[in-house]
């Protein structure tokens, strides 16, 4: 069983996955990607920590610059990894993780990575904004954060996301059509929804 | 109780609103409103029908220009009912509707409408393309109608009813943040639906 959760920033869906994988027994997978993937590939962690759900298509020479300074030259065609590549790169670790436990993915295009296992649960969370901001406020651990900073900060998120999910995969971030069930955490709360998807998750589902 | 339901052509809305209603014993009203709309204002149903979900911002002089000729002699500025007009005078019969009993509302933007009541539950449904184009066929009686017809069909009864959507309330047609739930129909069938939403209405839910 594969559930991946997509989230707003702010609606609490990393807790939601945290806690629905610890009540089903199944592993858990957000930024650990990122140190997964830097281990397997050998490559520098800041190099995947840069391209993290980001859309950009310039090439980033990143570790291997600093390697062979050639690399720096030219913004394109002297063998810098593109985050294609690095996209690439962490959906064979996705991949390869699914394959061997069951597990809850957090973002990452997960949903859509693993789009041809027929045990994938996709699940979309989100909230109210007034929520959201302050979800933000008491993660961010910065006592100057105003108000309208963590908004911003929603706002950019959302569309840095959005166009990671719309330039790798075929679907529409924050799309109904684009995941198997989307819920309201201001609405049914985080525990509410923890039950709901257990329950969901272990109930007849066809495949997309 | 008020549940909402909003959805795709083909994805099943209608069937699963009309099955959650029997199950909850909740009054149903899907196309009934328009009849009902017409009753109370006196108008022809023949006005409802032409501006149901759309967004339209033309003048409809209708049967009011029947009955007053010079009403169609301009564009606007005749007095004749715009759709905003009906779209309000339809509100009113939507919340008034609410206000006596439980009950099951398809479409017609009634989520927004009742956005006050704290017990307005909201749903969007959605299906695969697939699955859509199939119901679609099955449900036109139209042995004529092809598949490409059928998906046409679809693609514009979607951009119609996003576009009323978008129109008149302030948020986005199909968007998971526009509602408390949405349910893909191909992943858990209808009757799955029915059983999890009715579990869902009975949950503690804040309003938003």
């Amino acid at each position: 069983m594969i559930i991946t959760i997509g989230r707003q920033l702010g609606s609490g869906g990393r807790d939601i996955g945290k806690k629905l994988s610890e009540a089903m027994g199944l592993a858990y997978y957000d930024k650990e990607i990122i140190d997964i993937t830097a281990r397997e590939s050998g490559l520098s962690k800041k190099l995947f920590e840069e391209a993290d759900e980001q859309a950009r298509k310039g090439f980033s020479a990143g570790i291997l610059g600093m390697r062979f300074p050639f690399l720096n030259e030219g913004a394109v065609g002297f063998g810098g990894l593109s985050n294609e590549m690095l996209f690439q790169i962490q959906s064979d670790v996705i991949r390869d993780l699914a394959s061997k436990q069951s597990c809850v993915f957090i973002g990452r295009c997960a949903d859509y990575i693993l789009r041809d296992r027929t045990d994938c649960f996709s699940v979309f969370i989100c909230a109210n904004d007034e929520d959201r901001i302050k979800r933000i406020l008491n993660y961010s651990g910065d006592k100057n954060l105003s108000v309208e900073k963590a908004r911003d900060l929603m706002e950019r998120v959302d569309k840095k996301r959005a166009a990671f999910y719309n330039y790798y995969s075929n679907k529409m971030w924050g799309n109904a059509s684009s995941y198997h069930v989307c819920i309201n955490s201001s609405v049914f709360g985080v525990d509410g929804i923890v039950s709901l998807l257990k329950e969901m998750a272990g109930k007849n589902r066809n495949p997309l």
